[in-house]
């Protein structure tokens, strides 16, 4: 940590904040410029992080030097993060394919739609039994029910499922019929429901917020891995800002950007991010290219009739020439 | 809700949506324009919504008319919500101090606040016992024992208490203390938690999410009221820019604009907001002349013990004198 | 400025930096921590800037300590800066109202505007005969014609007049019409033009892009500050954000910041700002309880015959009404 | 355009609006709802604009529905627009490499990055003779010398050159030496400029603003097209958001997006999206699977010495590298 002392601080003023990192047992740097003083803080971080510097009148700001998280990051782990999901392979050079509907809307929807997905090569599949919806008008899933659904398309077609745990109260019941339990952007920081994830001895899919960055976002992560749960799969959404062309913006860069900085799995989901159909195949061959290690899309049988997202997701034959072009891509870049 | 058909959709294609409206008893309005037909849709919004006209090639965009809340608007409640808490009124040409601590640390910490908050004229006190936390390894609030010293801080002064409820498995724990259940920016979509709170009587203070859109904001607000508690008061708390200065950027147009869509009282929350003590005073300030119905502000005694937020914290002297501009323009305002 | 070295950095790079930190003449101090070496670097700011230390693949993140800009820093002069434009004074506890219509549309207009003005108390009047306008098909001023049309608003009414110069050709052609030469927000990073200006001896007023930081704000007013000219009046007009009920977002913090930082004074634009009419005089007073040395407003005699921005003009009524509010409330604040 | 009525408008608010466009000359469609009515305007475009709807207390909001853009617009041509600058064709299937330093700097070094570009099979070079710095203590290139020194760039190589005009001033002057002329992302909305370079026949890359939506972007490049300048190729750079990892975030869904929309060719520029040189590999990649006509990268013979963006720029190894990834990939997908 640097501490940097406001111009003009005096003598005494920066030997208060010397004395403070002393009697924290911390080590002290002074560097006097021209117009600032700066101190450079050595120790225990957790130790440095706590004390309130700012509260100081002759404290003009303090940076943080070190990255927050810890297990998330690639000085804790320098291997990349391989996760099993029955039979498939999460990370480590595989490109895996997760889609399927927005949402969970009859037993004979949720079955062709695994159904489609598994021959088409998807690895997982996609559901929603609890939906946040915007509007409490909207429709907001089958709940239990649905969960029981997605078993069945699981039991039809072998496909492991994701869906999202939308209520800390519900981590027990999905933890019952899912695979993988997702984290949704709306809940990237609710803390507790975090923890409670971490607890478990499921993967975790954990989208980013949609005005989280790619440090709170790995900050989340380590919510789970400090619980214990080291099976965090991390999934860019899109992000908010002023354009409005599309629902949010993919941030693409954060595929390469994380993979520099943390051990974690990354996964896009183009559906969420652009809410358009046609943007969906072209950026999962960005992703694929830019090195994510998959993509969930959604897709459903009759995108006229579907209860959520109809706009964006995919048709069967949308999705299976988008699936072939994948395929052949991941192939030629060697992750197939 | 107006149709736009693409650029090029044929007869048979735009009868196809007048059929499909038609089939739904919904009446369509067909404008042919030289480049684009538009379909104006009459009837139930409701009904209208659940159609998923995008799921059409021939349809290029849906564009919603009417507002998606209803319960929150002045359209459905001309007169302004004015809310009794305790003797305190919020709203209705009052302005509102609500102070205290980022954190409830200790019994002394949190009954002094309470002293230096009322006797500056505050009308609430605020303090958080769970506290939502970036890192996992930042002092996490003291939880129930908190809600309990918040309690006595009440005892002491006679101020009511707002808290925030961080997990919805403890909105009756936080509902035994508190006089008014806060829900964070974090949880702002938290809709499980909303509908939770909706079924309480007593009034939800519900701050906007870091990128929430105003009108995201009042489809909260409209969670919390669809299930019958109709005492919610509005916090804006600055949203996320690319502005680095300060920590969010305050939406001061927010006020007279949810002013003018909306019957509910708001609040600003300019400590939280900006990050920077120094920036509190003169934001509560222009929080009152924009026509805000109360500001919430961050004080502790001794700013530089804080376990949380010290850096926006006030001290007890700023917080004073703050206090005495924004009474003396408040009274000017007729809004004393 | 502090550099830090990437976790695992050599001790044969470490010195590697300080080595060309010592060829450039700068000072070094090194700090070691358990996972991070961190370089304070004293010298010559300018000098220090040029260095490209992040070309070093040892060096993980380069942090600058002192603010890039001098000449407009509160460091550089104390002492607010003070403008007079003929009698009007800019600046220094004063509270300055700029108004006229968006639009230089006809001499019949552009008088009752600048009489509507000076009557309700408005000190300086405004009005675009160069319009930077998104659209090529939509009206772009009447050009020299619509400077002729100002000054003889000037001449009816005696008030200075503020145009915009939209090309750096016509700085010559705008300065000798206009009594205060205004950047617009597309042009707030035209460097060329800024250092044109520089040049000049009538005041600047300069608007803030719709993207920049406040730093770049600032360093945008160096580059006028550099060339001599010292009447620099800085003018918020809204930063672009996810939300899309207001046209931009009021960044209202910036005004107490800027004023932390600089001596310049600073103006609020709230009609750009959020493009709505109802808007304005709830900001306007907002703006001036935040510590804000003046407004601009769009105000038309009759905007639904307006060329351009119609629905944010105020009527002559309104403005009146707003103008009303806001002198009892300068007055009441001492800023009368 | 649809004209949605506020709630409650009279029978005579809307037969007003009626009336008032029929003297215009438009024809009116309205579609009485429950809650609002909305009218339906048919008629030419232009003309409709123009008309300050908004102006009427009675209208509540306008909507426009044509897209603002035409000579821009895929329904104005349907075929891709393909650009020969030289030998090289840019756009139409193929995939375009432009490499060089962020600034000349001297005859050796802008000569040695020429040769490496073309080496590894760059089609372009580029390097800027006019910089435009955010800070007026930074170097501003060599001007005119920088032009002659990249003409020489080309004598050795036969690579055309890219370079930025950054003054309307200067537009004969680049002209005369540069083989495309680029506009920065600061003088997107320079209309002036975009006006000037529509009366060139050489192509104008565009790079598109920081804060720029994708149609605010095609109306600037509208602005030049509508001059006669049809050779307009699209750059996208990276827009400003609230993450800070990167220096901007790049909206690689504007590829395929602005694809849809429109004829002209799109680029990427990872360098400046990002400013960290590890990610413009894996973006350049992603770039082309997204179905971008080209990337604009910055390399430099020796990166430690650059006057400019020294960080985010590939070492000659690095380039080397990636152009052999690049090349690959684009045969794959037959775009080599």
């Amino acid at each position: 940590m640097v501490i940097v002392m406001r111009s003009g601080a005096s003598e005494q003023e920066i030997q208060e904040i010397v004395d403070l990192l002393h009697e924290k047992g911390l080590e002290a740097h002074v560097s006097k410029g021209e117009f600032r003083t700066v101190i450079g803080v050595i120790g225990d971080d957790e130790l440095v992080m706590q004390v309130p510097f700012q509260a100081y009148r002759s404290v003009e700001r303090v940076i943080p030097i070190l990255k927050p998280y810890k297990l998330a990051s690639r000085e804790f782990q320098e291997e990349p993060t391989v996760i099993k999901v029955g039979d498939v392979q999460i990370g480590g050079g595989t490109f895996t394919v997760i889609a399927g509907p927005c949402s969970v809307e009859s037993e004979e929807q949720v079955v062709e739609s695994a159904r489609i997905a598994r021959e088409a090569g998807a690895k997982l599949f996609r559901g929603g039994a609890f939906k946040p919806r915007t509007s409490p008008y909207s429709f907001q899933g089958l709940g239990e029910e649905g969960l029981r659904l997605l078993a069945r398309a699981r039991e039809e077609t072998g496909l492991p499922v994701v869906t999202e745990v939308l209520d800390v109260r519900d981590v027990e019941l999905v933890y019952r019929f899912a695979d993988v339990l997702q984290v949704g952007a709306r809940n990237m920081q609710n803390f507790l429901m975090l923890k409670e994830l971490g607890r478990q001895d499921k993967p975790v899919l954990l989208k980013r917020g949609m005005s989280a960055t790619v440090e709170e976002w790995l900050m989340a992560a380590e919510y789970i891995l400090k619980e214990g749960n080291s099976k965090v799969i991390l999934c860019e959404r899109g992000i908010k800002t002023f354009e409005t062309g599309t629902r949010n913006t993919l941030d693409i860069s954060a595929i390469p950007a994380v993979k520099g900085f943390s051990h974690l799995p990354v996964f896009v989901d183009p559906s969420h991010a652009t809410g358009i159909r046609d943007l969906v195949p072209p950026l999962c061959l960005a992703a694929l290219a830019a090195g994510a290690d998959g993509v969930m899309v959604e897709m459903h049988p009759r995108p006229r009739e579907a209860l959520c997202d109809g706009s964006q997701s995919l048709t069967p034959d949308g999705f299976r020439s988008m699936m072939e072009e994948v395929t052949r891509l991941a192939e030629f870049l060697g992750r197939g």
